[in-house]
């Protein structure tokens, strides 16, 4: 047990920012340290060790070569960087002995999936996904209701990323954001993790059932260019981008225990913010965009009075919210759910143990970048999805003893 | 122009009841005749033929033969038969010179949909699917909004039936229903046009735009046999039944203007009813399960309370009600769609044109039926849709005309 966690954060963007802003200093009476941080941008650097010294009175190492913060005495990487370089990133620092929390994203080759779980199960060094979503007020409610067995046997899962960035794709901070790039090269569930971190916990994904094929389907991309050219005309520099990044993209996965999980990604169209979380059951379901909950034999006067069930979640809150939010004030961003899944990380860092969210999750959880990217490539074709535990999904239990864990769930 | 329409009724379940008695009987003082009505169970016809002598003071000839119908002096054949019989009873009504109106349902062999088309073109006879949704309330109003650009191009749409069938599926009529033997046999999109005719008249489908592939996936078969087994027993005859049919169906559908369509199929477990239906373009968009629009520049402020824009489409009636339901007080079932559906389709009739919807939109919804189960049957493969205008599609206009068009947009 670790009284002092020492840190190092490679990538200080707009989300190392945010995590070392909003998490990590009021973390620092607590016994979190950020030791060194990287960024090839220097002005990043400045400006977030200007802050963390301000905050906690000592002054973070500042490179931009990631492999000097991996060969300091620091006892975990966080990985902020952009999407491309989080797996090299990843297997430095597991070489190194390093936990690894890596910031959620996709896979841009299968290979390096495998490459996270071979390293991982080498050296012994856990590698997770910080995917906060896992940790929200919702998923984590209906994650206790499906594990106390309300909705039934769960049959079908949605979820997905319906947030529009069209001003940060295409401008974010001067268009250093690596989201440009990969919008105007790939089509592609480029972001898969939100919502299917949470889905997998909810379907016992890598612990009992297993992802076993992919369709994935893409439209044609008119959002970026039109916001662009009605935004800054047809001279700007980007007002003749030819993004290949399709506006809306369904994956459609199918479980080895028969559930469908749908996934939509949903980025550069005007609406409102929301993942799509939906869960159905023999007995009930929850819809996260009405906020709904429908239990069977309970709500079924209401079949054809939609209206009636809206908003009724936070009427299960008192009997049904998870260990982790009872009593629990959020702190940092994202309505909480980042400084519960840095807690989580930072937890299995201090104890030595293996994170909620292990490399098997991680890599599972990645790989439906570059599945969708073939799927959409040769017209929907369906993908076979690997299996990175080797047939240890059908023994492997839940990790449920860990004080942040997602499983925990009390009675 | 005919002032008496003469109707010929050919299935009366629960459907033609329902098409019977709440729209054809009160259409009888504007000159709409039941000559004669059909079913193989002469129970039906004998009590619907009871109602309309009661009624309308004239018996129509009941029979057991839907031959006997078609050679009757009537106008016009309503098909509300078992879904398996549609379009042998559309065919030999197109062969007798007499117009189409088919309920909805889909197709369990290619062929068909070729033939519909083939008939309908030599003879010159109309084949209208009576897709009642294509006249629903907010399927117009957004129709009417995408017409008028408010949404900018439209990108992707959803819509699905999510309607909890199980007690009609198990037990509709002591069992007559042909739900339950499609839902122990077959495991496909079988009912799609609910809402894939809406969303076709948004697209443009057959007129400038046409279905090109799609791919489909099916949850495993969970919900029926459960609320058997909870419902009736395990003693019951259904209770060892094996449902071929998968809970949810998703099925993905790429337009020739790249535009994503995504189905589901939803009929299995509990939940309140819904279509689901969403339209999603670069400036807005609408969607059915919260009531909502959405539009950009108006609504940005909202991008992360969605909930302020919950139910606020009914504040866009009075400027964009479809020039259809103004003025309308729903006469009839399911909200008033069955009795504009049928006005339409009867309106066509009496004036000797061509049906609001035709022949090729028939085929085009139908077909996804079997292509769907197709594309379950081998692991999601991609299947092509038959473009049954023969390229035509590329130069259709909308037929906006006809009164009851669904098409009439007013200034």
């Amino acid at each position: 047990m670790k009284d002092i966690v020492r840190l190092g954060v490679i990538g200080c963007g707009a989300r190392g920012d945010v995590l070392i802003n909003g998490v990590l200093i009021p973390l620092h009476k607590e016994g979190v340290e950020i030791s060194g941080i990287c960024d090839l941008y220097g002005d990043r650097t400045q400006k977030l060790a200007d802050q963390i010294e301000k905050e906690t009175g000592s002054r973070p190492f500042c490179t931009d070569d990631y492999h000097k913060i991996i060969a300091m005495d620091v006892d975990a990487i966080l990985i902020t960087a952009a999407w491309e370089y989080h797996v090299e990133i990843a297997l430095a620092a597991m070489e190194a002995g390093k936990y690894v929390g890596m910031e959620v994203g996709g896979n841009f080759a299968m290979e390096d999936c495998w490459k996270l779980v071979d390293t991982s199960e080498r050296t012994g060094i856990p590698c997770m996904m910080l995917e906060n979503c896992c940790y929200g007020k919702r998923e984590l409610m209906v994650l206790n209701m499906v594990k106390k067995g309300l909705f039934g046997e769960i049959v079908a899962c949605d979820g997905g990323y319906h947030h529009d960035l069209r001003e940060e794709i295409a401008y974010g901070e001067e268009n250093r954001h690596y989201r440009l790039r990969n919008y105007l090269h790939r089509n592609c569930e480029n972001y898969p993790t939100h919502e299917l971190g949470p889905i997998c916990k909810v379907l016992g994904i890598n612990r009992g059932n297993r992802l076993l094929s992919l369709t994935s389907m893409a439209s044609s991309a008119k959002g970026l260019h039109e916001y662009i050219v009605e935004k800054k005309g047809t001279e700007d520099k980007l007002a003749k981008a030819q993004f290949a990044q399709g506006d809306i993209v369904k994956t459609v996965i199918r479980c080895a225990g028969g559930e469908l999980i749908t996934l939509t990604l949903d980025t550069t169209l005007p609406r409102a913010y929301s993942r799509g979380f939906t869960v159905r059951g023999t007995k009930g379901g929850y819809w996260e965009d009405m906020d709904a909950v429908f239990l069977d034999g309970k709500d079924n006067e209401n079949d054809f009075e939609p209206k009636k069930l809206w908003d009724n979640a936070k009427d299960y809150e008192e009997q049904y919210h998870h260990p982790l939010w009872k009593n629990y004030v959020p702190v940092g961003g994202h309505d909480g759910m980042d400084f519960l899944v840095l807690q989580a990380f930072i937890e299995a860092v201090r104890k030595g143990t293996q994170t909620p969210i292990d490399v098997y999750d991680t890599a599972t959880w990645m790989c439906i970048s570059t599945l969708s990217e073939q799927s959409i490539s040769t017209g929907g074709m369906p993908q076979p999805i690997p299996d990175f535990t080797r047939g240890r999904w059908m023994e492997r239990k839940d990790i449920s003893q860990l004080h942040y864990s997602l499983d925990q769930i009390s009675d």
